[in-house]
């Protein structure tokens, strides 16, 4: 277990930011913080470095079979999250339908609609246009600031 | 979330240490690296501090609601802990059977043998010879170095 940082940076990951620099801008972590953490976290096992261009040599971050598993753990955090350190006006920031029976998924463990164990490749995410917008306008903010 | 110490202090908690050389002992930590994190759980909400004795003043900590909803989190850990940080030949550091059914619960997030999704109160705690004699070892150590 990590600090609050690695936490963040697992939740972009699940969230499919594999560039270092989408991580730095979404948790707004400095290159030094997210390049330590991303060090603990391929040292532990849960996240791998993909080359994905050669020249010049350029790599993404990816979760692993370990790291995957961590999911349940993630879906945990969300759920206690949203249900104990959010106010009852704001709205969820991301809702997932369930693949599997084609309705809402709840916060979990099992599907709020078919009871089914939630798998996190069986989630189907739906950011809400405030939280996207956001994460725009940090990519945004990121960039600028370069 | 907090850090790695915070973590083991809340699963001591969870195992019903209230006091805090109880919290120190079983965790390692420093008197200093302990109150600064259940200070921080008490600021967010999730420990309570509970006057047990007058004269001298002695205190216990407890989980609050929003600390016992932690509970998931802390299940969904050990799941993955169990499945991904220990070697096949260890054995589970506690063992619980669920009260509804009576029967093995397994890791969750359900019950292996019922299905029913697992809450904190339904689990009976069986620790393992070893993982029990331990926790009397570090208890000892711990009166004796102090």
């Amino acid at each position: 277990m990590g600090d609050r940082w690695t936490v963040l940076i697992l939740r972009e990951l699940f969230m499919r930011s594999h560039r270092f620099e989408e991580i730095q801008a979404q948790t707004g972590g400095t290159p030094q913080m997210i390049a330590a953490r991303l060090k603990a976290l391929q040292a532990d096992g849960l996240v791998e470095r993909r080359l994905y261009n050669n020249r010049p040599p350029r790599h993404e971050y990816h979760l692993t079979e370990k790291g995957e598993a961590f999911y349940p753990v993630m879906l945990a955090l969300r759920a206690w999250g949203e249900a104990w350190c959010k106010s009852p006006e704001e709205g969820r920031a991301i809702s997932y339908t369930h693949r599997t029976c084609g309705k809402p998924a709840g916060l979990g463990p099992v599907c709020e609609s078919c009871g089914l164990p939630l798998r996190r490749e069986d989630m189907i995410a739906e950011l809400n246009p405030a939280y996207q917008s956001e994460r725009e306008a940090r990519w945004e903010a990121f960039k600028d600031g370069r």
